[in-house]
């Protein structure tokens, strides 16, 4: 199923009408009109009306809420209800909750609290999927299916511990290989039964969620623990699909959540979906790589906005309102990175409980006369306007950024050399430098295909997996243009150290040696000298956090530290390798020389940015049908001058012909329809 | 029974001689009259004396503690002993211990450690309670029951459980009423039966103390702990009165502690206590507000002043000394704002465990020869030259600010705006404003008759009780002045909000509306920009932390924001309501604009402030039969000239006649009787 | 056995070959030979290898590790392999697994993880050396037994718990002692039987590592935890000594590793050895002192630096590399200071787990081809050269300082006056005033015979011991100077306070009493004025953390408090008792009033610092047969000009003829061999 079958864009977002009273109903229904919304997340958080006790289930309000769409033309997003489980179930099938990292047995309370091992757990939302895809399948309004909802979190108890020495004896066969791997004779740990094997946590191996006396059995239980609830997710996946082959499934992700590994469940996704909730300093160059991340997942394909709010949170400590404009702003950067929703979390206000003080179409006060309101109403009569021109749309790169979670589980249970280094944190930097220059940038996984790239960016490829090594031969042996970083190469897939040198499995394809790897204090800086010009690349630039000491071995040296006892040491390199080159940065470098460096990657690629950048203002080109459409966004309070270059067409917001010099309000947004 | 009955004004305090050798009384009686003291309190923690055993009673060194006590002319406030439990109950009865937040069942160990619903612990609490006020109702020492001590905390265990959910069904009646106060929808926590529901902590609905998913339960579960506290307190009440009903009962409370209902405890003590243990940088106008909230527990009766410590503390992180004549100083504080008792702890400082550096009457070094045992013998001999002249007067005052338990517990439990929010906070600072003014305050329950006041103020009234709206609206139509704030009337007293819009109940009194709420973060500011001068109020102030975005409907406009995308909304407005009016103050203003806007309202309504107040002075007045005493109390280490205005009468501790301007040593004070 | 016995300078480390494949071990042998190895550190985490079930053992690997290094002329330091238990043990005997300070029971993970009263692991653990001991004997690698390995943490198991019980009943006989040395009438703690007491943990009457109700308990289980560790120890000592009583045995140290009484402890350790591990901003004087305490362990003995990083460790925050020079610099600054050896952890580095980015002799590059091998390897060549001139030389002192743990347990679980006040630093801070004078100190335990110095030092002499103010005053009487400071001679050894006046035991040599004692907020000061000069010593200082307000009673006030209300109260008094003098310091002085303090006593007593003493050169001496070895380490990355005064001799590094003004390298040594 490919989302290019939506028949619309989709607007709308999570409604609870089960938590009020019917009467209030009607009225929804006349907002939601006025709004101009086409969809409605529904059923999200209702297991325990619709499975009142064991086995007895109660469909009527459900029902209802289904035909209320239909009757209004408003699609129904359904979920599966599975994302909290009912008070009785956790009464009498205390299997269902979860241990906590701590090791305590958790009471009733909460939601994504299930344990992903519970037999109840599994048999019940399996059964709640099947029952509803049967109810529901040939429903006018069903349109999608979303289960379960914002999978996370983890679980420690005895069923978990079960279940990970099954996955453990699935994985590697046999002990031997699994203490070879884990070297386990570090610290006399050795394992002569699986039932010796416990689940680590603060009872056992780690003393929190970055620190870890074995990395390799971190590492397993944090891939564990993501097949668990994958797994979860599956089994209703095939309960609805038996029922509706033909409808997409999806679940509501969360960007850059630590926990899952997401290119991994995007595989069993219909269509990628997810939340985005920055906060009000979060910098707009992160929600846009987010975005591609998510675009990502399933190799580019257009995915969901399925919730942000369309004002205020209320779990972040200071829950500043949007200011006018930002909602629609922030939407069409969704859309502007391949977003076919705009969905909002919530509807309506709840009237109680912990999430009366998120943002919401409809306030408490219960009437469209609301700034938000009209913000959302003026917005759904724009995307109205726009959907069939974008719907599908494609956003093509030359240039990829590889992002892997294994790779950041085992950076970030390193013990050393730094608790600084993170790795989202790393990739942003290159991430910004590309955004900052106005460039398209893919980003994808480790397993994903680099033929289509003339440039891949790795930063701090730490792990390499099995095979990994030769893709990246090839790739550059084939005319690409690779770059990694400081404390990349370092292991295999469980942490076992490559030995013979670093960057291990690099080692040849960058043509350097890393003899040793300095972590500096914060605040302490080095400097990366260029040797001599490069573009605009020249003289002196910040570096910091790690600098690794390379020495060059067959790679040419650009750029030298300039501090300390390394000063003179090579601190970046390029490596001819075949038809292409290698690049290694051996630290972490301040924005000036990364803007610097990949701008004249580009510029010798002939990778031209796109138009319309201006600082604050951020573009993209989605395509589709032999037409562009470009994206200019004025994330300034103040109008900005911006310059089309040589594009020439039609803002489909405006209507207007736009060309050269265009004044963009603050806040304000162009999409700009022309000739690819 | 009222304090009036009080035969003196009580000067004392903790005395343990059963943790010494009795071969050193006759020496702590000879320094207790050398300091002039009259009262000791006895057996607060004496239980495992009492009854080594399960049926095993030793009432003998208490008789000989009580005779003694008798014997030397100084009276016993007595307590019951029940403020930690015996070291064999634990052993024997594990019931008695609590299970902590974290759902760790804690073994013996601290004080104010019994869980309150323990079937032992009250039973045996009770029969202690009984057993003394058997044995001594007529011993001619006793004066006063101190029941068990500091009652705190919180238990989360099985018998708590059950209890709870006891209490549920009294106040609920049905799973449906309770369901639907609670919003259990949302989320689908829908309880079918009352052996669903667990307690709120860490490992159920509960993040931390402030941090909740569902309101309902939290504040339900808070009311329930305070209430079984208050159930342990009566059951030793009751027990007491039975043999004594003419003695005063009294617990001694800890000003602002949050988890304890103190207004409710209050209607079943005789006489209100508590212990006042300011930090060194405790700013002396909170514990100014402290002392006006403690006196207002029973509706401005004195109150007594039951702890203080004559100079050092343990348990704060740095353990300053009291400076020379900062106890007299605060002692005073204490009398000037009701009390009618300064008492210590602890007259004999102990030989070991965690109190020992908590400074004494009798140090150390165990004789008199102390500038710590010096001040407090200059101050029991003016205590006893002043007593029958203050003895039960009281302060008038036409303010009011009211405070509310149940009120700062949802705002605290609440998710969002803004986790800088914090009740005593914003109450504090419209006290400290009258405070600076001169202006006498009484500090009220929501429940009190307000018909006594001319200006009510309510910060932050964000919940209203049922009746609240309409007893405020008869006080403002009967000519009142009232004062709220924003984030206030959302919610009714299950923290449900009030749909329709905010302030919800309030609405109509206030004739305004408050579309949104914005949260800023720490260091941001907007600013209040009045419309045109009002008294000395005019130009602009800052204002930060929250800012309700307001419409006027019907109110006057009298001051509007300056900055931000609300500049030139409302953010103070005026309501004319009946004969008096309603005032909305929109987010947390500076000092300045509160004692402008404050001061200008009192000079409206001709309430003068209090004579001799000057910067770091405090100034309050006691009355009595037709006397009025003017309490001038200087903060400041340098000596500072007052104004008497009008008043012109004899100071009690020097023994002067006062008038006009009055040079005041650093740390001194003045009470100045004259006629009222 | 004498360390003197030692056949060489040891020089060498840790070396897992168990967790290598065996092919590897060759190649090891060669770069340990290259490097001037002489000594490996083996089987420190074997256990589970060694018995991989519960009467299963297996020696075979252990037994070619053994041949292979005496194969190669290298020593065995050969651990007994009892500090990780193997996880077999664990899922069968589960009383190994501790239960940590919140009262959880933990399961298999990590190391160091052995319940110190486990019968299992005592059973086992005596069993494993018994058999080690008897096995290899004869071997004639074996050089040094090595107990287990750096024990620590604690334990709240049932098991510990009746072990305490038993502990104490031998410690204090009757309930009715302990219930008046724990002052437990104190909030009615009495016990009325011995299984009524527990445990103090979170659980129960300790809040934090650093808090306590009951000071009494806490330090009681403090010396319970370290003896049942130490009583493990001794269980393998015995085991050993069975067998080789002429083989050294003992177990590595942590220097100012709090939970241990290392003094108790050295008692039964034929020589003390100690792991080293400053971070990048430890103050040298901080490493100094460490050094000098574990050589005052034993009375002076030289001692074995049994580990440190070649370079990088892995578990700080930030893992700087030591800087070229470093690594050799303070090698030389533990021989300086006592060690007669330099070992490493580790020799090759592991290549999973969590020390993969710990240092080593061997990297994973694996060759000898790197800075730090070379380093190393220049080191080995050196040490060669030196070893039979240092090897057993002593360092002598006039001036001693006062160490004790159990004060140091005491003065950190006080409840006041200052959570600022750590023992180690106020003792460190009187440490490196000498230091930077450069004075040779000795750093003895409370019960070491004071007579052999001139000058005692006792900084927040908290504690006084049985016996010990006798010991003070005979000291002091027979001419010695005794200086102690502010919070001295406030408890016994059970932290009960002495009554009648501060200091308590230490009043009389003393002649002051202590009256108040004023905690300071952090960054605020008081002086100490000189009310004449003193040698250099005169004008104003600054002081902080804690005033003592003290009287003179028959000393002498030679300054005085400059501000606050104490000003000209004695900040520093000197009392001639008999025919010495003793001093007070009523505060925490800054560096210049110590400095000035310090070397004006060394002057009158005409102890003269070590020549060569220079901003950031470190100077100490070894001697032995009549000869001196002037050691200059300069600390500095800058060359620096020296002075060795009357010193003429040879550089034992460089073989040059040294005297007079030198010019040492930036991070350079000098150890310059002359007459003493």
């Amino acid at each position: 199923m490919d989302t290019t079958n939506l028949p619309k864009m989709l607007y709308g977002g999570d409604y609870n009408p089960e938590q009020w009273d019917a009467s209030i109903w009607p009225e929804d229904m006349r907002l939601l009109e006025l709004a101009g919304m086409n969809i409605a997340t529904v059923n999200v958080f209702s297991w325990a009306m619709l499975q009142p006790g064991e086995d007895n289930y109660d469909f009527e309000t459900l029902d209802r809420i289904m035909d209320m769409l239909g009757a209004n033309g408003i699609y129904a997003c359904l979920a599966t209800g599975t994302g909290a489980h009912p008070a009785w179930m956790a009464r009498r099938h205390p299997d269902v909750l979860r241990t906590d990292f701590q090791g305590r047995k958790r009471k009733f309370g909460g939601r994504h609290n299930s344990c992903p091992n519970s037999p109840t757990y599994r048999m019940y939302a399996q059964r709640l999927a099947d029952k509803l895809g049967e109810r529901y399948k040939n429903h006018p309004a069903l349109l999608l299916w979303h289960v379960s909802n914002e999978y996370g979190g983890d679980c420690y108890c005895d069923n978990c511990e079960a279940a990970f020495r099954v996955w453990l004896q699935q994985k590697y066969g046999s002990l031997d290989k699994l203490n070879e791997q884990w070297n386990t004779r570090f610290w006399g740990h050795t394992f002569y039964d699986w039932e010796e094997i416990v689940l680590p946590n603060a009872l056992s191996e780690q003393w929190s969620d970055t620190r870890t006396n074995f990395q390799g059995i971190s590492l397993d239980y944090a891939r564990f623990n993501s097949d668990g609830m994958l797994d979860c997710y599956k089994l209703e996946y095939e309960a609805l699909k038996k029922h509706t082959p033909d409808i997409p499934v999806t679940t509501n992700l969360m960007g850059t959540y630590k926990p899952l590994d997401y290119f991994k469940w995007a595989k069993h996704m219909d269509i990628v979906a997810w939340d985005n909730y920055p906060g009000m300093d979060t910098p707009v160059s992160l929600t846009a790589m987010t975005h591609d991340l998510m675009r990502g997942l399933k190799g580019g394909k257009p995915f969901l906005l399925m919730e942000q709010t369309p004002s205020q949170q209320n779990w972040q400590a200071y829950n500043t309102l949007k200011r006018p404009g930002v909602m629609r702003l922030w939407s069409y950067q969704a859309v502007a990175h391949g977003s076919d929703s705009v969905m909002f979390f919530q509807l309506r206000r709840s009237v109680g409980a912990c999430e009366k003080y998120h943002g919401a179409l409809i306030e408490h006060v219960g009437h469209e006369h609301t700034r938000v309101f009209r913000e959302c109403a003026q917005l759904g009569d724009e995307l109205r306007r726009l959907e069939g021109k974008l719907l599908g749309s494609r956003l093509p790169s030359r240039i990829a950024i590889l992002f892997d979670w294994e790779n950041r589980w085992a950076i970030e249970y390193s013990s050393g050399p730094s608790v600084d280094l993170k790795y989202v944190d790393e990739v942003q930097r290159y991430y910004k430098a590309l955004y900052e220059l106005g460039h398209a940038v893919d980003i994808v996984s480790f397993e994903d295909d680099l033929a289509a790239y003339d440039i891949v960016l790795a930063p701090v490829m730490y792990m390499v997996k099995p095979g990994m090594a030769a893709r990246i031969e090839r790739f550059v042996a084939d005319g690409g243009d690779f770059v990694t970083t400081f404390f990349s190469g370092i292991v295999n897939e469980n942490d076992l150290v490559t030995l013979g040198g670093y960057p291990g499995e690099l080692r040849k394809v960058l043509g350097i040696w890393a003899e040793e790897i300095d972590a500096l204090f914060p605040g302490r800086m080095n400097s990366i000298v260029m040797k001599e010009a490069i573009g605009e690349l020249q003289g002196s630039y910040g570096c910091s956090l790690l600098c690794d000491l390379i020495h060059a071995e067959g790679a040419e040296t650009i750029a030298e530290y300039g501090d300390d006892f390394y000063a003179g040491m090579p601190a970046l390199t390029r490596n001819r390798f075949g038809d292409g080159e290698a690049w290694y940065v051996a630290s972490s470098p301040d924005d000036a020389f990364l803007q610097g460096f990949l701008g004249e990657l580009c510029r010798r690629r002939n990778i031209l940015p796109l138009p319309g950048k201006a600082p604050g203002v951020e573009v993209t080109r989605r395509e589709k049908d032999g037409q562009s459409y470009l994206f200019v966004l004025n994330h300034n309070e103040q109008a900005a001058t911006i310059d089309l270059g040589s594009v020439n067409g039609t803002d489909l917001l405006s209507g207007r012909a736009v060309a050269g010099e265009v004044v963009l309000n603050g806040r304000d947004v162009l999409i700009v329809e022309h000739l690819a």
